[in-house]
């Protein structure tokens, strides 16, 4: 149900439906994530690479940038208040950070599903065990293109992503990564159908910064 | 800057201004919060006394109650999918479960104070400790009466607590756990004053469910 990719090479790479994978992000790198055919969400997660007891906090991130609309220009914190990735580009500002990944619980909880479906959650699993990431370890994650609002009364609303063929986020690591990404296996986020997701390691460029990406 | 507070007895217990405290809640307890004086927030979080690394999930319980605003009624469930508490009365219905405690960082990137401040994170390491759980393990708390809205264009927006003086939340514990407390020390998040938080810990009542707490 995922696949073996690891980006030995800058790619791009192809994360087929509803499968995952994990790597290393240097300080500097910019990771590209491509929605290929549209409406597919991505969920990221990271943890620092020198002591992954540090990790990507969606409370952090949220409290610090004011909003939960995160998108170009807006950073992504850790746990310990120290910056993950800074988003330099966005085609589509429209990210959910409220959510935790799809999970098998997910699928009987929410969609009353019995038996074995991938999920999110257990591909992140998998894939950051091989850096030795334990399943409780993983937090709420950024998921890339997923579509949330939120009623005045508080209620939750998932439309189909706003991403449209060939639509990009590019996030900056700041600091040296273990980085888990996946192609979303929720029916609901993905307008019913599950596409592939596409991504891409992008050397530091010298001298760049937000307006010149 | 902190109470030693250990509830050995139920209570009621009260931690003075800008402190917080730990302890053990068994399944079937019901722990009882009250702002004494009105506008004060109090932070939460949770962890399996069995298994600390079970830990209480913004995501998960905001994910399955398909709402930002938890009541009377919705349960608050583990990174692991389990239920962790039950609410089971709320005279307030105004919480918060998106923004992490205050800690030393929140105070110089948002109010850009420099030097000591108390704080919400520093206060449940504090105390958290002594049942062996690490700082970084320390979630999204669950801020109760902490008064939150979210924006049609995702920006957040911080008012005074709607709780007055008396006011209580009552939530149930679901399976044995570590509990973190605190009387929070964020200015904006308590209309600029600080004030002590009550609690206390009510034992199970046998054929009592929601309806009749």
């Amino acid at each position: 149900m995922t696949t073996r990719t690891t980006p030995d090479a800058p790619g791009p790479h192809r994360l087929d439906p509803q499968t995952g994978t994990a790597f290393e992000l240097r300080a500097g790198q910019v990771l590209r994530v491509v929605d290929p055919m549209g409406e597919q969400v991505s969920d990221l997660t990271a943890f620092s690479r020198d002591d992954p007891r540090e990790w990507l906090s969606s409370g952090r991130s949220i409290d610090y940038a004011d909003t939960i609309s995160l998108t170009a220009g807006h950073v992504l914190y850790s746990n310990r208040s120290r910056p993950m990735f800074t988003i330099v580009s966005d085609d589509v500002g429209r990210h959910d950070f409220l959510y935790t990944p799809c999970s098998p619980e997910t699928f009987k909880i929410i969609y009353n599903h019995e038996g074995e479906h991938p999920s999110c959650f257990g591909n992140l699993a998998e894939h950051l065990g091989r850096f030795g990431i334990a399943p409780d370890a993983i937090p709420t994650t950024f998921n890339i293109f997923m579509n949330v609002s939120v009623a005045p009364d508080g209620r939750l609303r998932i439309d189909p992503p706003a991403s449209k063929p060939g639509d990009a986020i590019e996030l900056r690591a700041e600091m040296d990564l273990i980085v888990g990404l996946t192609a979303c296996s929720a029916e609901l986020s993905n307008n019913g159908s599950f596409k592939p997701i596409d991504f891409e390691i992008r050397p530091p460029r010298e001298g760049c910064d937000l307006g010149l990406m």
